[in-house]
């Protein structure tokens, strides 16, 4: 097994060090970013491992970072990728153009990303992800719908080893949209694909208040809840599991986890930050990659 | 102290009662609504209390209730009320055009209420309510961000004795707006309040993401989060305090709590109604009455 692990930016090495000092087999493992600030978080941890040094190719060294391993991950010489925290407000200003990872992994591979969350007590995937609360609406459509509860379905299936999974679809508006009088987007649009999935034999239910959807799946009521936005989905998950929860790309053609913070610059070097969600990441992706082999 | 208590619909009843049977102290305590109806509960929980039957009002038995309980707490005539559940779908049919007890008790104190949620671990007041998602926006005004901070400091003062609250304010968008990247109304409305509110002297920070606020609420960071619309704040708080915690509404000359459920209809009669969050609702009105006195 090849892991590429792709530090990031502010606590990212330093948590990702630690993370491999504690779960060892330093040889499955190849990190990828500024070579300088690896290295010295490695000696710091006393950890040897592979790394490959991404700085100088025109980019920022952690965007560079993520496009190579993406690439390998891609072209078959690894077999998932691993990515630590980026500070988006610093990359923008050196002309990072995506919302985050997920959306330039989309970009790099083709494909349409489903932000999902694994790990803990609860799994989320969401429709929406990082736009204005007043853009979401326009974005529910029956195509995205359909695409996020199917690639959110498989993965459960095929990457995680639930034969029959059951999922929750919350509605957009409070109260599921109670009838209508609160919003029709769950009567003109969710209604009906879930109704046409669970023809398909696709266990959904929904579009039910977003409050009884995570308070059922906090009962193990639900194997995931499909949420509409960042958060109707992020807030309750945070809440219930946090450093627990992996960042999860579902829906592309590459295994892809992910550390569920931020990069913290605030706690670099003083030896606070929490290196869990980093070794949850690893195992989450070792997970799924020996249960595809 | 005098307690009125409205069960209203469905569960209500068996589980006012059945609090009853738990907490004792009957004198306290009178009903309001469907004489027939909560005398059948009392009668199977075995307890003696004074009933006022609200039938035949020309509204339905349980609207009439509250009507008359917030009129009796108006005139001093009692000290708090606690409602029940009602299902407003069946209602609306008889001819009730308010979005609930919280807005109909906002027109008969004729003063603009606060929906709150205390007694778990998480508190919450909310700036918009039953809306639909895409109209929460234009309701966040700088008047009405305002009044709920203002109006859940002085509630926690007050009527919890929480010398010097410490309140949360959530953004609107997804990581709070990512300073204007993912809308404005951090900027524009939610900093400038904040601003002011602490140059009067009031301990609340913000606006945060809405993941950060609950999160540290929940590390007792914060004694209560002030949440922009319905599920941003009611699905942590249902996940996390569901059963202990109750409806608080605030910025009223009454005292006023309520249940944090709906009425349940398919668990009426089958002994499966959890009656603790009318034991809780209870229990937080009677609290507030005796700090007040």
């Amino acid at each position: 097994m090849k892991l590429l692990i792709t530090p990031g930016m502010g606590i990212g090495p330093e948590v990702t060090a630690r993370a491999l000092a504690e779960l060892g087999d330093w040889s499955r493992y190849e990190l990828l970013g500024d070579g300088e600030v690896i290295d010295a978080a490695l000696d710091a941890a006393g950890v040897r491992v592979a790394v490959t040094d991404t700085r100088g190719d025109g980019e920022p060294a952690e965007v560079a970072a993520v496009r190579a391993a993406a690439e390998r991950c891609m072209a078959g010489g690894a077999d998932a990728m691993v990515t630590g925290p980026i500070h988006k407000g610093r990359l923008i200003a050196k002309g990072f153009d995506h919302m985050g990872h997920t959306d330039m992994l989309g970009s790099i591979c083709g494909d349409d990303p489903v932000m999902a969350f694994a790990g803990g007590r609860l799994r989320v995937a969401l429709v929406t992800t990082h736009v204005p609360l007043m853009g979401v609406q326009e974005r529910i459509t029956p195509q995205r719908v359909r695409r996020v509860v199917q690639v959110a379905d498989s993965a459960l299936k095929n990457d995680l080893g639930i034969p029959r999974p059951r999922l929750a679809l919350c509605g957009l508006n409070p109260h599921a949209g109670e009838g209508g009088e609160l919003g029709r987007t769950e009567l003109d649009v969710l209604a009906p694909v879930v109704a046409e999935l669970r023809a398909e034999g696709v266990d959904v239910v929904g579009p039910i208040s977003a409050e009884t959807a995570f308070m059922d799946a906090a009962k193990e009521r639900f194997d995931l809840v499909v949420a509409m936005y960042h958060d109707q989905g992020l807030v309750p998950l945070k809440v219930m599991d946090f450093g627990r929860s992996v960042n999860w790309t579902i829906g592309l053609p590459i295994v892809r986890t992910s550390v569920d913070h931020g990069t913290a610059d605030d706690l670099v070097g003083t030896g606070r930050a929490d290196h869990s969600s980093m070794v949850s990441a690893i195992q989450l992706a070792a997970a799924i990659v020996n249960r595809r082999a």
